[in-house]
């Protein structure tokens, strides 16, 4: 399969591309990295980078950009920058995607365990990893072509708590959270926000 | 208690000013009519409707406008007359009335099942409707002052249906759908998702 990774150089993107490396053709995507460059909170960039690759089997986005802060601290830009990238980034990606995906290919997003599972200064990233969830579930009964459409809640990821200096014991491997990923491309579900958590080791 | 019902005009506005009416003292606020107007897609206006209507012990929010349209239809525009309106405009809603409201109050906006059981033509809706629910659970987390927020997501409202000419068989009345507001003004609860199909008929 042809599969696309947007945010390939990302803690998850890289484990994600590294588990697919091995049976398929991988093109990967970053903001300022990658094979090319996207910015997820703008659709003429997203429409450029789909005509750039051209048909495709698969895409990954383990990209997203969100505010962690207080609800004190967070203004309505902030709140912004969730809703134009993350959100509708990812959105966009599918939008915009489906045009050039081949026949009963899949998108798989990303959200994030704060979506139910919030902690205090998750307010925005809360509302748009959820937001993620709730546009899958519906957008998955209209795609046509036997296309599908997941997204991955991600736990904390090991590699991002020893990076923020946090008690490392909590997260899971990346290269743990990729499988995720692969069960959403090399499966059959659609519509279904897929917990690594929950899924059994193979 | 001083209650303010944003979108007290509507379906399920008129019907939960009508359970509240009894027993609270009841500011009305529409886009349109009700004793003050705002403007939900505008942080502006509701500033000056919080600096207008002044200390308060509770609001609901049963407005927000969303679009509902298929896959196909949509374009980046559409989705963001949800984000701004529904989902922002309740956002702003919590984040500059908990300003002045009273310690211990409360406020309780509005999902919708599409956010959990989506149909087709739901995807900008469910998005949005999820999106609240996510921003409700993290922001219970941090108010102040034994202040806390809820969110409704009500099933489709019989006097919708009959409006809509579609089959009322499956819907909730307004006025029962009203009680699961009630529950949450009067109750402790916080941070709460609250499906009035799920509620203990008094």
């Amino acid at each position: 399969m042809r599969v696309i990774v947007v945010g390939a150089t990302g803690t998850i993107g890289s484990a994600v591309v590294d588990a697919l490396a091995t049976r398929h053709d991988v093109v990967k995507v970053g903001h300022h990295g990658g094979d090319f460059q996207v910015d997820l909170a703008s659709p003429d960039s997203i429409t450029g980078l789909f005509r750039t690759i051209g048909p495709f089997d698969a895409l990954v986005s383990a990209a997203g950009m969100a505010k962690f802060a207080t609800l004190d601290e967070l203004v309505v830009a902030d709140y912004q920058i969730g809703l134009s990238n993350k959100l509708m980034g990812q959105v966009n990606l599918v939008r915009i995607g489906r045009q050039s995906i081949n026949d009963r290919g899949s998108f798989t997003l990303t959200s994030g365990v704060l979506s139910q599972e919030p902690m205090k200064g998750s307010a925005s990233i809360s509302m748009v990893n959820a937001g993620i969830e709730g546009f899958v579930r519906a957008a998955a009964l209209e795609l046509p072509r036997g296309i599908r459409v997941n997204v991955v809640s991600p736990p904390w990821v090991t590699e991002t708590l020893i990076a923020l200096k946090m008690d490392p014991s909590a997260g899971m491997p990346a290269a743990t959270v990729a499988q995720a990923y692969l069960a959403s491309i090399e499966g059959t579900m659609t519509g279904q926000v897929i917990d690594p958590r929950k899924l059994t080791p193979k």
